[in-house]
């Protein structure tokens, strides 16, 4: 009736990671127009200069800096005016001593100038401009590679591509990219109990749509292979068929020490069981296994623990195998009620986050049972209490991780 | 060459805003199943109670409590075993005083019993079941409604559904929801030395990737209209074609006033101007009008400057139309150097966190011209510096807006 031992999250993710290190996912070139979302699988170089010369920052003249030494409003410098520059348009000119070419901002500075006086200190005269100050060296002057040079990294493999990647990649003269192939991943729930929808005696499998749309946030397309009720071989059956498509299957029910748990015994009949059962709660009863080469995460059937569960092992899973960096954000809030925790698990508490301006708390919602979907719909994130605590006072300034951002670090000894 | 009087972020959200109050956003049934991402038109009650009937938290023994009044270890109390349920099954069983029925968890309750007894304090004796502990009205009881009551509201109009949210909208009996229908948007840049691709002598129109995807990310499927070369006559025909299709129309450039910023030239003629020049940097030559009933948000055409103004102007716009309300996920860091700024201007400078574990800095990038599309990529967000600051020192902590999450608030005074 009870699990053997339960694995701290450390150790858990320890012999996870050492199974996942053993496979590449395959790699796919796509236009990078259409690549929002997708990992990158290589480091993108620029082709190009950015700006690709020289470029005015301002509307102006540009000059020989030398020519202005003695510029005041007092005793201004007469410059030739030999032409313009316009955006877009290659300069025609080259300024010699005591010459000025007026450009836009934007335009490249001719050859032989190495400064931009602004509009507003010239005095156009005819055929001649009068400035009246002097300029350094490359005032006003964007430097051919100053946003980004030739050959610079701009996006590193592992990178989430974000709308303003898209551009800078397109900028940088980059429009095909290879990114991570999203692994085909299968879905099965387990459990007599459960329907599709709604339906009166049964319960709403309500973890197959919140995974199938988790999974969408991770690009990934997963293949629903329905309700299995609690028989041996039906469990079974669609273990085996689920192989045959899947790089990964994610099951949920099944998986406590129950005598009606067939997909924890079924795993250990056709696979390898790596472990099964883990020092969290909710979501203790987590199963990693392997048939074959694919991978299957055995989630518990209640919701709040199926989901912990998830965002633990099975999103971090996958953003390993996409090589995924994400950013560590943290998020800070003060306790409004004390939590308390039993020694010896990781516990994830929901909370809701209330910014009254001057400080942000975290609101542990009320109804805490891993039965009870809507604590997550009600809640922003959880607090984690590490299993050497048995709670955090009222007042604690701790970290919340949100659910619409990996929990990254989480699975560490020592992080909460 | 100048702008007449450059408003507040205050001022111009609020004309912004009285211009939009006026509109309504059509509405449209859809499958909860694929409304990922999509933000609730009306709000969404529950059909059900959920769990629907009182259900056991664990495996156990349902029993009348007051059975159980002088149960302990030493002196346990006899009940007749009269049956079991299992979850997923109706119960068919009553109890009367003195007899217990096995559940499992999740299984309804049967009628006449008030509590379970968990296995571990129950002996079961052949057609009897020992039990040496006393419990409360309701122990281990998941009460009727208790995670969710029927008509209950599970998630209210203007929230954008999230996987959990699709989870518990079908457990509820819910499968299908009212939505907004995305606004039609039409992009529009301006300017002869752009190029969608990159080309010798020409500059990559890097604003129409990163707002084509950044409304990806409202659901907004915006219509390209391409660029446009800086020539009256043929600004004007694509303004005037993208009225017709459009309900928002984003334009990128010649909205400054030079002489060839045709777009608000022309904006001038056929439309109404509501607002030009905004006191933020970069993003001050912004642009806020109608042509008939379509919006047009005229942002500058220098990268940083038009995405400053679509995060600050569109993108909150479009969720006022969504009546979104996004959670108020405040991130706090403390800043690496100090921030220079101008007096009147609210200035956006873009920041890298580092999270040291002990303290969370916010490190401005180096390189902040509005041309340097790369500060957005290589930043996370960005710290906002209010009109009547000269600037924030070293070691200040300061709130942080990321670029992956609506700027909410940042257009009020006394907000940065």
């Amino acid at each position: 009736m009870f699990f053997k031992k339960l694995l701290r999250t450390s150790e858990a993710w320890r012999i996870i990671k050492n199974v996942l290190e053993k496979i590449e996912l395959p790699i796919e070139e796509v236009e990078v127009d259409s690549a929002l979302g997708r990992y990158l699988a290589e480091d993108v170089k620029s082709n190009v200069d950015i700006p690709p010369y020289d470029k005015s920052a301002v509307d102006g003249f540009a000059v020989k800096s030398m020519d202005l030494t003695g510029a005041s409003l007092y005793n201004p410098a007469l410059l030739k005016y030999i032409g313009e520059v316009a955006i877009g348009s290659s300069p025609r000119y080259v300024i010699r001593e005591g010459e000025a070419v007026k450009v836009d901002t934007g335009a490249p500075i001719p050859g032989g100038a190495d400064a931009v006086v602004e509009l507003e200190s010239c005095n156009i005269l005819g055929e001649y401009v009068e400035v009246t100050k002097r300029v350094a060296p490359f005032a006003n002057v964007i430097r051919k590679g100053e946003d980004v040079e030739k050959g610079e990294i701009v996006a590193e493999r592992g990178y989430r591509i974000k709308p303003w990647d898209i551009a800078l990649i397109k900028g940088v003269g980059v429009e095909k990219i290879k990114v991570y192939k999203p692994p085909k991943v299968v879905l099965i729930s387990t459990g007599s109990e459960l329907s599709p929808s709604w339906e009166n005696g049964k319960i709403v499998d309500t973890n197959k749509p919140n995974l199938k749309n988790l999974l969408k946030l991770l690009s990934i397309d997963a293949l629903d292979m329905g309700i299995v009720g609690d028989m041996r071989e039906e469990v079974k059956k669609a273990l085996e068929t689920a192989c045959e498509n899947a790089d990964i299957i994610i099951t949920t029910g099944g998986v406590s020490v129950g005598e009606r748990d067939y997909t924890i015994k079924i795993l250990e009949e056709i696979g390898e069981i790596y472990l099964h059962g883990v020092a969290v709660r909710p979501g203790m009863p987590f199963a990693f296994a392997k048939i074959g080469d694919t991978l299957v995460f055995a989630l518990p059937g209640n919701p709040v623990a199926a989901y912990v569960d998830y965002k633990l092992f099975v999103e971090t899973s996958i953003l390993h195998l996409y090589s995924a960096k994400p950013p560590d954000i943290p998020i800070m809030a003060k306790l409004k009620y004390k939590i308390p925790s039993s020694l010896g698990f990781k516990e994830f508490v929901r909370v809701k986050l209330e910014n009254t301006g001057k400080e942000v708390y975290a609101i542990p919602v009320r109804r805490r049972g891993s039965s009870i979907l809507s604590s997550i719909v009600r809640s922003d994130g959880v607090v984690v209490i590490p299993e050497d605590s048995e709670g955090l006072p009222e007042g604690t300034t701790t970290r919340v991780y949100l659910h619409t951002q990996p929990w990254k670090g989480i699975l560490e000894d020592g992080n909460s």
